[in-house]
């Protein structure tokens, strides 16, 4: 199905690389390369081409590479032709041109040799030339100026995966966080049972409960946050190598400010770009952020179905929002599918890291060469992170009531409130009114009174739910 | 953008579940609670849709439960539709009435529903009916007949696993094995030097450090296949939590064997189907031969790019096809690109088993929820695996030709040969002409005799490469 | 803290190997090479130490190579001394005289040659020889005998694995399974609610519920054992490289036969040596299943202690054994502790396979080289496992109880009864009941009556719990 | 053999908690809930025991819970008991004291009681009372005054984890850090052939490829650094669901400081107590933070093995310190044993990472019961990496030479000084240059005036290794 992207198109023109000719479609602005990358890598099909950030990402790149080499001299009609068609690219709009997977090269050099295809072509129509011709606009020579695949393509991941982290992870986070916040206060007066071990224990809010939510999900802001400042950095000018061999002195610096400009990021050059071609350990680090980031939100969700359990036979303790008919077979069914769609992408955040780490570990001398690997499943666990926040939060924790009810009969009838008497009467007697309270079904005052170790007005006085939400 | 899958259509009609009215595009089968997913569920868009595999077993199955309900009394006209219907979803024919993403309810619910309504809906158009009027054909009472998404989905799951590898991971691994037996005998009389700790050590033939290759491919094979048993176990017929209540004694085991006829593959229904439908062990075990197959190829593929470094820098043992130009910025470089896609691939495969185990260690009571990321995860392995095993044998393993040159050049100086001495002269003398000979930049020989620890007739006599591959 | 193993000593004598003299602990069997590892590898400490299943399957392996090498020459007082002084260490009884670390060597070399010191060693000393003379049994021209640490070290971590896994894995398995089925019998008449999503569903009894832990383990018995055909393969006489240089014909296949005869177990050589050095495929796959089986472990566990929830405010439906205090500060709690164990262990299972699939990826022509890791991580998931499932069953699943008290309330209270009319009045109005049942917080039975879909003796004809719990 | 701990001895005292009495060795200070659970728990055995750090940790937060309960009344007298105690647990002294496994409660309060038991009989001892008696000092109402399980063993991990990454894993970077500098500047005029895909590619520097690992190394220090504020926060105060129930305001701050005081390391009162027992989200961070420096780790040393290959037949251009003898077989060969430890470290930390994954994210409501499998693999790779890391820099880094002459040779033969070209006769033209070279066997000098393309002069010009190895 995949070779159809060249094959299945009637009308073609011939491009030709240094292995020789090709066929082209004539309706798009890739050329030889390309074509022979479909042709030898047919992996996987259409759900596994690269993510069309990295695509947008390079239109970045060479639009700033572009300004930056007409700087130095290069043409200025030919720089302006480019920057017109990298715009095009990083706007999303020839997103078609792009037909190649993520398994191809591990250093993405077919991506960026298609990305200067369809720079060089496109700048040449604008031109006024004819496709295929590399004139005016070579896609060596001119687009990829001062550039290698190898600092190209880990430049464009970095802009990637910092735009993904801006766009989407980490407003996502933020608003889960506002909506926890919100219920946490608006929960602040409910008192219920504490449940440790999954066993009943002592009280606390359901504020206090929501409150461990919200400071996970903010410590998890921060974690993605305390890893940008390497992600920013950029390994533009390094090229093939990371000496900058065939860039010219200044090139790099520039080259970082303009990302930095045209994006709204803090982009700056790598400070040693040997490091910044031969190992991704700072897509490594956000993905281990992101994986902290999973284990919050597989806790959260996790204890807010559980918390939603019922209607009758669960904990009951909250009410979620239904949004769908829950079963096909089992009528009036209403389950938390948005903690399922959570714990979904929380395990796969946790997959995707270790693909990561795998890759990241595997580099050799001057390149690693899982590239494309490794930023789709930083992309994709950047996205599916961000996209399931705003999911959750819209569809499941803006509308979670408490049950009231449920939670004030299930705290009063707790045994654990024992536990008040710890001070007053010591550990052993506490655990033995516990103790007998359970096994004859009573209560703890009636067992405490039985057993004799305190009068009923000093258990009055002694177990106030309200007096065990703090230190004293 | 996800969204717009509903609304930037013009034309819609008007559908019902039971949370209300909703409208549905005029030109989509699917009905009410697609739509209604597609709304609470825009996470990852449309890269992120169900893997059109369980769709498509997803015909498989309905077909085949429409079948055998005809046994047991449904309305032969309304079975034919459904049929016919199914029939057109197993063929992928409307795969583009399946907008749904992975990221949905755990138990795939909303998928089963989708495709209950597609089939509704085409059934209801085959006999003449209005779309959406769920008569005379009803998504739920008809073509849900005796399942539950409960039981259906991982009914699909299992068909759509089983069918992925045998249709391409597991022919892909044996073309792949095949191609590597053919290079193991022709290149059987080739004397090399072995290699331990990435160090020189004594020699072995080219042929059998293929012939380890070989082995670690038929055993990849023999893994996949020793856990299919558990894969053709078929949890139809638990319906909602594996009783199968609602179903009629012999519907599971009628539909096992229709499924298993439609598809030619051994399937049976599950001998206790709440383990079916509660716990996916039988993915995490065909996942865990995956990520087995995946070290196996990572090895290989590291080996193959090693002793194909060069060209002149390198170890050059192996000449490995070129297949594209390797490099934007050094001419004439020719990369080892397929063994970088097969160990992306690895590396992805061993991501997508952690995903899978985090997913099948997380099921509660009667049903694991992580169902559709656990599929996404296998089928993307199985497809993965065998598409880059094909890739690799096209474009690189048959066309390995070894550089004989320089593979006598190395195995000649090597000083590891001094191990043929051991049994001669013992391990302390002959370490001690080895390391001579190192220090001193000789030959082995030359060092031998200047010790006097042997004779030039006896150094030819024991240190004979030929001698050197097998016990005597 | 770890040097101190030498150098805490006042007594010594001198030892050497081929880079010069060393000091060794006059109490010590050890020689030259192991004084020198502990010296390179001061990496974790006393903990860390190669594991002693390890050093005994090393003295299976040492005393059969010398028992074969007595048939191709070996002097038979030599061979006896080697013999006598292998199974001494065979029987753990020189264990202290193995102090080196996992982390050492990724061969396992030094491991290896700390084997054969020791027993030539104390062969020397059998046969009233001077420790440290080497005469009259050399450790490497004598113990080592048509051995390499390449060939022996992946020997005796099969040895090593096949033991752990029949000793202690498959039989805590085994009793977990008979333990669960004994349960699963006993409660084969309660009748419980479901639970997917976390959510009340249709019920089951606890038997069925229990049958499907049954299965689990069932199968992860037969997990394991469909991998042991190829641990069962020996890679001794590959020799260096495979290739079996310096051994004679037939020593594998004697040497394979010989193990098997001493640990009765079906050891067989493998039928390609290059492979068995090279890749340890087989232990990834070992370790796969038992991540596999990790899985049900932890799916297990957690509903048993959810199930077992409480006192007061959980599920309550399993009241499990107390076998400890379970708060400091919350007196008479009581938790589910070994489920906790079980879990942990799981979680474990899951890590030790990553790191067994990285190094298992991660060979490199000839040789793995990160063996000691591996098998550390095999051996450690196999008696963790087993460990665990001994002390679940006899801690707590042998004692579980059913409150069937609290199971029959919360299943006569449940609206999912309501799935029962589906095929009596159709998905629609079912769904209507049991959602205004819900609402309006009154029985499925009023509801039904109250919007006049069925009368009340339809009600009890159609709505029977036992007659949920299968096909029709 | 687990269970001897108690059995074994002859002599014995009673003790008693809330089950019942039990047998106590007369020599040890633990007593009865210590051998309940060594009864409940065989597992693993001593191997598996509970990690030293969390003990000795766990004496230092007792001593300054002590401290601070004096201020808020507790009797002098015992409180100074307590601190003398409880100092030898810090001072790990009593270590043969704790025979618990981590296999144990999920939230490793029986550690704690182990805790609680040894420091009030010891204390009971200072005091001159009788052992067992728990007069004058009591176990839970003196020594875990104003505590619970549940805050003080998360605390207790991470003055563990604090201290750990302090002494061992920091020191043990920067070390290595230090290290590859001194050899990046020794280096620096070193030109060699760069690698990229692992094909020979354009020049750099040693020093420039050495300084590469050195950015990595100094990176993971920040990365590490820059999850500690997490850790740094303590869960003291919270007591058993985090609201801080049964201690006085002001306790936890007191306690953090008190912590901060005795450790010199600036912890401070956790902001949330809830999601400090809940969720151990700052463990995770920190072995996320280990995972990346595996990464690290494993890419330099697999380029120093692969540098360092040879003697003869291997790239040869490092001359790696020889440690030991490297083979039972093949004398004379090195290997590069210091690598292989550092890589099977890294691969031990990955999966180490993923047990810490899996725990972190299976935490119930008010409590993670993963506590004790987390601290342990944290501690594991934070020890393993920093102890390696001394071990690879004083065994292996700090004497790697360059091997001068090799690495002249294949630079000036190399085919990839092209790329110089380019920018003078355009990408084509230089390809066709080095293609022509490679088929023809000559030198690109050869080969381009053949081509026609320059000059010798021209050639001669504009190749120059030393030219190449920035920007212009």
């Amino acid at each position: 199905a995949f070779g159809e992207t060249a094959s299945s198109q009637e009308a073609f023109r011939i491009e030709y690389d240094t292995f020789g000719e090709l066929k082209v479609p004539s309706d798009k602005y890739y050329g030889a390369q390309t074509v022979r990358s479909t042709m030898n890598f047919k992996i996987g099909g259409v759900s596994e081409r690269m993510p069309v950030q990295v695509i947008r990402a390079f239109g970045i790149l060479k639009r700033a590479a572009a300004e930056v080499n007409q700087d130095y001299g290069l043409d200025p009609k030919i720089a302006k032709a480019i920057v017109q068609a990298a715009n095009e690219v990083a706007e999303g709009k020839l997103n078609d041109h792009f037909p190649l997977v993520v398994w191809q090269t591990g250093s993405g050099t077919q991506t960026n040799m298609n990305v200067n295809e369809v720079i060089s072509n496109r700048a040449i129509e604008i031109m006024g030339g004819t496709l295929g011709s590399k004139k005016p606009v070579h896609p060596n020579d001119h687009v990829n100026k001062s550039q290698s695949s190898n600092d190209t393509f880990p430049t464009a991941m970095h802009i990637a995966a910092a735009q993904e982290v801006n766009e989407v992870l980490l407003p996502g986070l933020k608003k889960l966080q506002n909506a926890l916040e919100g219920k946490s206060k608006e929960f602040s007066q409910i008192i219920k049972i504490g449940r440790t071990h999954t066993q009943d224990a002592v009280p606390l809010t359901l504020g206090q409960e929501f409150s461990g939510y919200v400071q996970q999900i903010k410590y998890g802001v921060a974690r993605i946050e305390s890893t940008m400042p390497r992600v920013y950095q950029l390994a533009a000018g390094g090229t093939a190598v990371g000496t900058g061999l065939n860039t010219r002195i200044g090139f790099a610096e520039k080259v970082a400010a303009k990302v930095a400009e045209l994006t709204g990021l803090p982009f700056v050059t790598a400070p040693n770009k040997f490091e910044a071609l031969a190992a991704h350990d700072a897509l490594v680090e956000l993905s281990g952020a992101m994986n902290t980031v999973a284990c919050s939100l597989m806790k959260i969700a996790n204890d807010i179905r559980f918390l939603g359990s019922g209607p009758r036979s669960g904990l009951g303790e909250l009410i979620l929002p239904e949004n769908e008919p829950g079963s096909s077979i089992m009528p009036g069914k209403v389950n938390p599918t948005q903690c399922e769609a959570v714990t979904m992408v929380a395990a796969q955040v946790m997959g995707n890291h270790v693909a990561v780490t795998v890759g990241g570990s595997n580099g050799h001398f001057e390149l690693n060469v899982f590239k494309p690997m490794m930023i789709k499943n930083v992309l994709n666990s950047a996205r599916l992170l961000g996209d399931v926040c705003v999911s959750f939060t819209d569809n499941c924790v803006v509308g979670i009531q408490a049950n009231t009810d449920r939670i004030n009969k299930l705290m009063n009838e707790s045994l654990m409130l024992v536990t008040a008497l710890n001070p007053h009467i010591g550990y052993d007697k506490a655990a033995k009114i516990a103790k007998t309270a359970h096994k004859e079904g009573t209560t703890l005052k009636e067992a405490a009174i039985k057993l004799g170790f305190l009068t009923s007005d000093q258990f009055d006085q002694w177990v106030k739910p309200k007096d065990m939400l703090g230190p004293q």
